[in-house]
């Protein structure tokens, strides 16, 4: 075994700290903090959250789960299930947590993503106990090479108490390269430098986290492969958005305001996003360079296609063929695609400084502009911002994309007023469903409101928003509304089963 | 006149461009854009407004006015009274101007006052055919001294057709050094360098704009003086507000967060800004450096009592008394404050480098934190958003301070669901009223309510928001509300003069 390992582990200091996942689960107590390495279901622990949920399963104790991102069936879900989750911060996406955070069972707290760090560091959120990361290896000089995210993993092992790694064997060897750490000093006069990104592809940092050998209490081995997410496959409406998009873009080449090579893309994750990627694979794009926050499979073909020359982002989401493929696929990407913390991947200063164009997905938009990302109806929590708020307040373009009805039509994607405001209007510059695009720069209100239902909303759904505006402009106002009306398209959904006024 | 022109006009080349405001204002034509200097009433052109209002009463045409922040009686109301405004951007604070806005014959463009700059890099807004700058001086190289603000003039005077400079002879000559104008390059990979504040009080920039003389088509002269504001005297509900903030500092003190030298801080214009200046005067905070927007009365006061070592701004905020003393002030601050862009002093990069603690005024807040800074009853414009959302998304901390009652206790500032959202709860980390404090940070949803609704809400309005809070956990989910309720208060207040339901 230890002959083995040495491949893993090159430093011998690490070595004999090898335990199973029971032991280092049992080292939990009640009240403890948990920072996990993992972002959309990559680079997560999956031995050792299986081992607590199972010692959850049978003795009573919570802690608080702090990750990256969204986790997978062995964190999220099996935790939730066990009932073991105090506070979770600052994103999820599961299922089974998801209802916990809506039954009030889970205290969920929905972050920024870039914002993080910057509270662990100041210790405003409690110290974290034990940072458990998965590793891809150990380097000889001591430093943990993160799989297939970086996350919040290099602040988790820099201000945590103790440390586990969860070694996985299985993970690509090439994993080792591909990560570029750095990590801020502390805010405050004279103290912190510039964050150095200026050209995407130049590395700022170390290949890996580097750790004290003594910090770490235990290294516990796993061989389980990555998660893979559905592959979202270009839909007919999905299709439309995508082809809004891109013509969005293309009147801004035309403008003069960009050139083929657009400006750094980042994208969020899912269908929509996957389509316009997509898209661009055959378009006159070129030489695009994605300055993202999460790497799906339409980057990597549009790498392929030779249309994007680099990409940079903190973690994969990726579908099973490109999972099964993961070890090829990270030798030929090699030196074409960096991740980097998600403190520098969605920080203020390299989103404004490099220009960033940021498209990521609504649950609802209102008729100025405002828009929700995150709560059904206003109450249930989704997933999560996620960093759709790094992006879209710094980005140089923020683009909001929707189908415009959901549910069979019964809802409409468009309302006189968002149940729930993520991004308020004035950080974001055009919304694109199937229907069209409104680019809502330099707008004043009622003109922005004029635009989205005429552009963006379904047509089942535009006379009744033109008659909520008319009303509410006969009230006057910058921003016209009728208070006793403006969730009432919410509210007869509830009663009526559809948002159209008329059933 | 040439002679004594001299003092001021320093270039030859500038020398022969004297013209009458009169005749600067006969250059503008229907449609045109233009850029005025000026920033919470200082800094801005008097005699050009007033002659093109003159000229707006007798003639039909309408203009863009773009400036830094509000406008005094000279520009936003003269022309406001004149009908001649057709989009106004970013931002006001002028009766007659929020008046015409409201009535919608003004579009008004409520912007982060960091941006503004942006969107006129990228073309995004019309460019400014006429940028009229408060100037004290033309220096021998050809450079254009600013007033009391800097604001946007830099970005106005690089992309405007033309520049017309109005001369303020009476403007103190010690104006000259106080500035320090940067503005960055293009976004974009390899283009744009870092914003380079890294200590507060290090030049980064020039003492004055650069303009090619051959863009200045004419010198109108003035001898105006800055326009003082209003005086805020603490009274017992800001001191308290004060006291609560201080006690907050404390707290953080006391965690080690912070030390009795704090953070850099930046303060909203105000009242309670003014208290919570005027109470560090006493405190046991020390060596304090101010990186904020606008510099008010207070600021001042805390450097006389060595409490401030540096200040920096974008503009001029003061009272009658500071103004009828500025020359000699100037001289007596020479080297402790300076006046930047405010693209620079309000950047992104430079507020989460430096960990600015940040305070602004709610016009209201809700029981999760979400707060509207602008819009009365979700519908009419106060002022603007201002610069509040540049410093509160990526301030160290990010407070909110606000009474907890208005209209003689008619109308609760703690709602159950703002009416407006200009910053979402990702983005508030404490409200503050007189009542007393809630720190929201680390806390979800349900949590940050019950907070908010103990520690700052009035005891008039404590028994219904958790009346409505009960009915609204009820019906469960991750942020509870009652939609159908959710602005009852307001449609209460509308019909019953108050937002006591009871009454």
């Amino acid at each position: 075994m230890t002959t083995d390992l040495n491949k893993y582990i090159r430093n011998a200091a690490f070595l004999d700290k090898v335990v199973s996942a029971e032991e280092a689960a049992s080292w939990i107590e009640d009240g403890m903090t948990l920072g996990m390495s993992g972002f959309t279901l990559f680079g997560e622990p999956k031995e050792f959250p299986r081992a607590l949920s199972e010692r959850g399963q049978k003795e009573k104790f919570k802690v608080n789960l702090f990750t990256g991102a969204s986790m997978g069936p062995a964190a999220d879900q099996s935790m939730a299930e066990a009932g073991i989750i105090n506070k979770r911060i600052p994103y999820q996406g599961n299922p089974v947590q998801r209802k916990k955070i809506n039954a009030g069972e889970v205290l969920y707290i929905d972050q920024h993503l870039s914002h993080m760090a910057e509270l662990i560091r100041q210790g405003v959120l409690p110290q974290v106990d034990y940072a458990i990361i998965e590793a891809a290896a150990i380097t000889e000089d001591g430093q943990i090479i993160p799989t297939g995210s970086v996350g919040n993993s290099p602040i988790f092992v820099q201000t945590a108490k103790h440390v586990i790694i969860e070694l996985n064997t299985s993970a690509p060897r090439e994993y080792e390269g591909m990560h570029d750490i750095y990590v801020p000093g502390p805010a405050g006069e004279n103290a912190r430098k510039d964050i150095p990104v200026y050209d995407i592809s130049t590395r700022i940092g170390t290949v890996g986290i580097p750790v004290d050998p003594a910090k770490v209490r235990g290294i516990v081995l796993s061989s389980q492969p990555d998660i893979p997410s559905p592959l979202f496959e270009p839909n007919e409406e999905t299709q439309k958005i995508a082809d809004n998009l891109l013509e969005f873009l293309r009147a801004e080449v035309r403008s003069g305001r960009l050139t083929n090579s657009l400006a750094p893309l980042q994208s969020g994750v899912g269908s929509v996003a996957n389509a316009v990627l997509n898209g661009m694979r055959t378009s006159e794009f070129k030489d695009l360079v994605v300055a993202s926050e999460v790497l799906q499979d339409g980057v990597f073909d549009l790498i392929d296609a030779g249309v994007v020359k680099f990409a940079a982002g903190t973690a994969f989401s990726l579908s099973k063929k490109r999972v099964d493929n993961l070890a090829s696929d990270m030798a030929k990407y090699a030196g074409k695609v960096v991740f980097r913390p998600q403190e520098i991947s969605n920080h203020p200063e390299v989103i404004r400084r490099l220009g960033i164009i940021s498209f990521n997905t609504a649950l609802e938009a209102d008729i100025y502009g405002n828009v929700n990302s995150t709560h059904v109806s206003g109450t249930h929590m989704m997933n999560g911002i996620g960093g759709s708020g790094d992006f879209a307040r710094n980005a140089r373009i923020s683009i909001f994309v929707t189908t415009s009805t959901a549910k069979n039509g019964n809802v409409s994607s468009i309302v006189p007023f968002v149940t729930h405001v993520d991004h308020t209007n004035h950080d974001v510059d055009c919304i694109i469903t199937e229907q069209g695009y409104a680019d809502l720069r330099g707008l004043a209100p009622i003109e922005a409101a004029e635009r989205i239902i005429n552009n963006c909303m379904h047509p089942d759904y535009k006379q009744q928003a033109l008659d909520y505006l008319e009303e509410a402009k006969a009230r006057g106002g910058h921003t016209p509304h009728v208070l006793e009306k403006a969730f009432s398209w919410h509210t007869h959904l509830a009663e009526h089963g559809t948002m159209k006024l008329s059933k």
